[in-house]
């Protein structure tokens, strides 16, 4: 039995290199990391992460050093799905959702390293041991990068490995869109695998306009089109806008990605496990997607993300984007002609900079 | 113009002088109490509220002292719709659900205090003027509470002047359930207005058995049967069940309850003004309700939704269930002859004892 002593917690703000900007969260300064570090009576760790693009990670903090410490200390770490329960409804009245929901996924995430690192197993051998190698894409976040910026760092993201490229899509006019993924297809060559991101922008006709404009340029998914409440919407847009859709990070519950799903609403489900409320949700998410005949992609948090993707047969990209996180990491998830590979190295295999971090405390 | 200048939050802890049980929340021996008061530049105050049983509260204090804060010091108080998209959207990553949204709730609720009272305008008249008096039940949390105990509980809110009375089901045993509903019945007489609650404790197939066997008691409605997240098996419970179903205590967003009426999911639409968003959404809400020919009850916060159904032509039952707030409070709301009446006095007219609140801050 790994009979939990303690829980730390840590609260810091990342700012970063440059301000980075899509159609609907505005200007991004900072992002901020929340960590919960478990430790058994045993002296066996495990440690989970989430994280925000500048807001609520106080929320975040509050959640997880007082009302999940007071549920967790004494508890049996091994049995996963109970303390998911025993969190999930202690907390649901004013929880269902929100910061309380990333807070838990960071919670499960630390549950699930520490068993595996006593069971001396990577997690993606743990939870179903598919394929450690996983196709991989850089995300950008690049809405107001002008066109030859664009282009630049296309090449900086071709020169790190990458084969296939996400681009953020929503501007004033849906003609400099068009225009800015034609310059890409160009520069790209033909079939090189590109898709573009919307960040929730749109109507559910406009964004079937967007898709019907976007089909000379072969995209591989256009994603988040609307916002995530708008299911029959979308739903419209997979039937008559011809091209494949993705969706899924601002999902929160196993419960809202079957309601997506079964409508008909998405073609590559993008779960983010540091908010979907973690690994246990984020299996079966996937597995949902394979009893529809989907495949499943993935959104942040790429290092913990690229062993659930490994885990999985029906597994799609794995989406790689930073936010400064790997200069406070041992060994940084690598990138070679497209794809990353799990680390064989027990749990999750992430070893933080804690002394860094300490830091950059928020 | 009214320029938002300061944002004062509290943060209190409620002991209940009893323990309250239901079917899936367990035992609650306190309340969590939120409090926002905002002030402009002249001076003017809004004051509003929202609570939970007893997790989540630090996070909400989180959310409003620090994020809320940042984003609405030297806002325009007038402008409620585009400050509450501006905090939606700022917070929306890290924020749809939760913690936030029953921030979001205390925030708007103040907006509107705020506005009323610089209009010299109670609620219930700003927001459409249909009728101040409202029809109210008293809404006992008594799953556990033994049968002698239900009735006296019961008397005593007969005598309170509640003519309408809504108790827990959900016991172990769906028997045990229709003897306790079969003893208030006889009780309180034929035509007597009885509902039954069971806080998401079924399945589809089980609330629909539960239905059936309650039909013999004319109930007014059996509340919450399912889990808030199964929209499809609440239809089914709807269509087949034979008896009306009351939701949405758990639901958290207009669009939630668009897709659960939309979806023919509910006789009774139950949005709670402390965490639905607040006044802005619950009158759409109440409105989404008319339009499909629905009357509205609520959930909650009686003091301040009391406005809210004199507000609208389509308002049921308002629920009365206290946690220990009234003596917090100058004038409670009062019921006679099962009515309530809003108050005359500006905004929503509720008068805090802010000396005797600090003493309890958690």
């Amino acid at each position: 039995m790994s009979r939990l002593q303690t829980v730390q917690t840590l609260h810091c703000r990342l700012a970063l290199p440059q301000t980075l900007s899509d159609s609907m969260h505005g200007d991004m300064r900072a992002f901020e990391l929340n960590l919960v570090r478990l430790r058994d009576e045993e002296g066996a760790e495990g440690v989970g992460y989430t994280y925000t693009c500048g807001r609520n990670g106080a929320a975040i903090e509050a959640v997880l050093a007082k009302d999940f410490t007071e549920l967790l200390v004494g508890e049996d770490a091994d049995r996963i799905e109970h303390l998911w329960n025993k969190l999930w409804w202690a907390s649901h009245y004013g929880g269902r959702g929100g910061p309380t929901v990333l807070a838990l996924s960071a919670v499960d995430m630390a549950l699930w390293d520490l068993k595996a690192r006593r069971l001396g197993q990577p997690l993606w051998k743990l939870l179903g041991g598919n394929d450690p190698r996983v196709p991989c894409y850089a995300g950008g976040i690049d809405l107001q990068l002008p066109l030859d910026d664009l282009l630049a760092q296309t090449d900086g993201n071709l020169a790190k490995g990458f084969r296939a490229i996400k681009m953020k899509v929503g501007r004033e006019k849906l003609s400099e869109d068009v225009a800015r993924v034609a310059a890409m297809r160009e520069h790209l060559g033909e079939g090189f695998p590109l898709m573009v991101d919307a960040n929730m922008r749109w109507s559910a006709d406009e964004a079937i306009r967007a898709a019907h404009a976007f089909r000379p340029f072969d995209l591989t998914w256009l994603e988040e089109p609307l916002i995530p409440d708008d299911v029959a919407g979308q739903a419209r847009v997979v039937r008559e806008g011809g091209i494949p859709i993705a969706s899924g990070e601002n999902l929160r519950t196993l419960w809202e990605f079957k309601q997506l799903i079964a409508a008909g609403g998405v073609t590559f489900p993008e779960p983010d496990v540091t908010n979907c409320g973690g690994i246990t949700p984020f299996m079966k998410i996937a597995h949902l997607a394979e009893a529809f005949n989907l495949p499943v992609t993935t959104h942040g948090a790429h290092d913990v993300t690229v062993h659930l993707l490994g885990a999985v047969p029906n597994r799609s990209y794995l989406e790689a984007h930073g936010f400064g996180l790997d200069k406070y990491i041992a060994e940084p998830l690598q990138i070679s002609e497209g794809f990353a590979v799990a680390p064989d190295r027990p749990g999750h295999g992430i070893e933080f900079d804690w002394k860094g971090l300490e830091a950059i405390r928020a």
